[in-house]
């Protein structure tokens, strides 16, 4: 659609040839039970951004989407992201971000870490990657800040180092990567709104300990079903008592969808990140095509217009495709 | 102690020659995130059981101990269990129980369980194990009724599957087991009387989600760490932000022992099962009698009597003696 590129190009000396090239994953935060501490990357879509050092001081923007993103950095997310790293280098004092989303904001499949790790990721190439991962994760969450107000890491961290990510804290910042069986991945996007901070709004700042334990019993679970491949056992836990009952009521065909989808052979499922995308774990191709005919027809029986992508976990994270690593 | 023996036999015909005797090992509940959930078993102390079949109908207890326990089966932990074993069991009327116990009831680790599982694990050998381990921590959780008036299994569980235990649900019973690498642990006992019911009613009802969420990735972490025998995941997951600060009160030198074994080289520890012992996991065993002197320290300057364990994970679980398996 290129009527709608927004081109805001701003006065810039020639760039010094020094250029990155990425394409950053959407990611799937929580995992059904692991609210805030658990994520996964997706192999599709994946946002194409280009980092370029420049002489003029600041962060650059040039949005090549129609999305209309802020381009001043502050209000940015990869311009927040790339502005925390640039503070801590002393060496340079400008960068130019290309940024083309494929990742639609708002969806639920992790936009704005996209944007923001991506961003930090091609720029510490040009650094001869002198910031280490869980450094641009740091760099990465005032990107997320930005997005919606909270400084999480549950998009950034496996978008990042890529697989399965397990945030265990976030001061001190503790990152695991979870191994896991090969895993499809069925996601549904209805076009409707969801506000990642209305999303958090609703939740209840306390929990009964009995629904707690039945979450930390299936955190635990879901935790040692990925890392032993125990496929049923990751089914069995994907369950969550405490998040997915206050949020799906803001995803009309919720419980339909989740139903349909486990009939139709997903080993289970639920809201991805804040929503409003759903998504679902399969055992094989064939079943997530199948998961995703059960999630189109509840969409087109309600009328909701709906994008699904059908892909696998992305292994890798971030990945540089130009200089080639 | 011959002279505190309680023997109260009851009139019996002799049995039928056919007797199992097994050895029922002490278990570490909680593992200090993983309230109800999680739960490890240990090589020693360990209890001495012995189940025959007999004629009289129901269940006959004789305690070949000092602790004087209630032999009446319904307000025994081992009689409640053997009573449900024995109600799904139509083709035998009655088992005695002879139990030597050496784990002291009240030291939070596992006393009823040790005598509830033992107890059903030795009548299942004699049924010709007829009943699979799942059943047996169903039969032996009625024990656990009687001990504090709340159906748990995360003593139950280790101690009839050895190693350590995943609860992830108990409505459906769903148990894991984890692998681990070598683990020392070290156990103090202070001889001051914590009871369980006291210890669950003192925990609020309610907890904040951001405790909850805190909780939940050092509980990922810790069972990631076992499985990917990752010590010092382990060590940085042995963290409870919920359960310790409230209990940890009712156990004078608490906050000392923890400090002062951690700086004896302990991984991590903490309240074993609802107290009042503590407990310590160590990478060696020469750590873990470091970590003992350090624990003896506190409670011989508090001036409070106290027994230790050093000792290791027991992976097998409850041990059949006699007929040798």
């Amino acid at each position: 659609m290129p009527d709608m590129i927004t081109q805001r190009v701003p006065t810039l000396s020639p760039a010094g040839g020094a250029g990155c090239s990425v394409l950053s994953p959407a990611t799937v935060a929580n995992i059904v039970c692991g609210f805030d501490i658990l994520g996964l990357a997706l192999n599709e879509p994946c946002d194409e951004l280009k980092v370029e050092i420049v002489d003029e001081p600041g962060v650059h923007i040039i949005n090549e989407d129609e999305f209309d993103l802020p381009t001043e950095p502050e209000r940015n997310v990869s311009g927040a992201a790339l502005l925390a790293l640039l503070d801590e280098t002393k060496d340079i004092h400008g960068l130019r971000l290309t940024s083309k989303k494929n990742i639609k904001p708002g969806s639920g499949i992790g936009s704005s870490a996209a944007s923001a790790a991506g961003a930090v990721l091609a720029a510490n190439v040009l650094l001869g990657n002198r910031y280490s991962k869980e450094e641009l994760v740091r760099f990465a969450m005032n990107g997320e800040k930005v997005a919606c107000g909270v400084k999480h890491a549950d998009n950034i961290a496996p978008c990042l180092y890529g697989g399965i990510t397990l945030i265990r804290s976030i001061l001190p910042l503790d990152i695991v990567t979870l191994d896991a069986p090969p895993l499809h991945v069925t996601v549904v996007h209805p076009q409707i709104e969801v506000r990642t901070s209305d999303a958090r709004q609703i939740l209840k700042q306390q929990v009964q300990l009995k629904d707690a334990i039945r979450q930390w019993g299936n955190i635990a679970g879901l935790v040692a079903g990925f890392i032993k491949h125990d496929y049923d056992l990751i089914s069995r836990s994907l369950e969550d008592v405490i998040i997915e009952p206050i949020r799906s009521i803001l995803i009309p065909g919720f419980d339909e969808v989740k139903r349909n989808s486990k009939e139709a052979g997903a080993l289970g499922g639920g809201i991805s990140g804040s929503g409003p995308s759903i998504f679902m774990l399969s055992k094989d191709a064939e079943t997530a095509k199948s998961v995703e005919s059960a999630m189109k027809e509840v969409f087109e029986k309600l009328g909701i217009a709906y994008h699904t992508h059908v892909t696998t976990i992305n292994k890798e994270g971030v990945k540089v495709t130009k200089p080639q690593p």
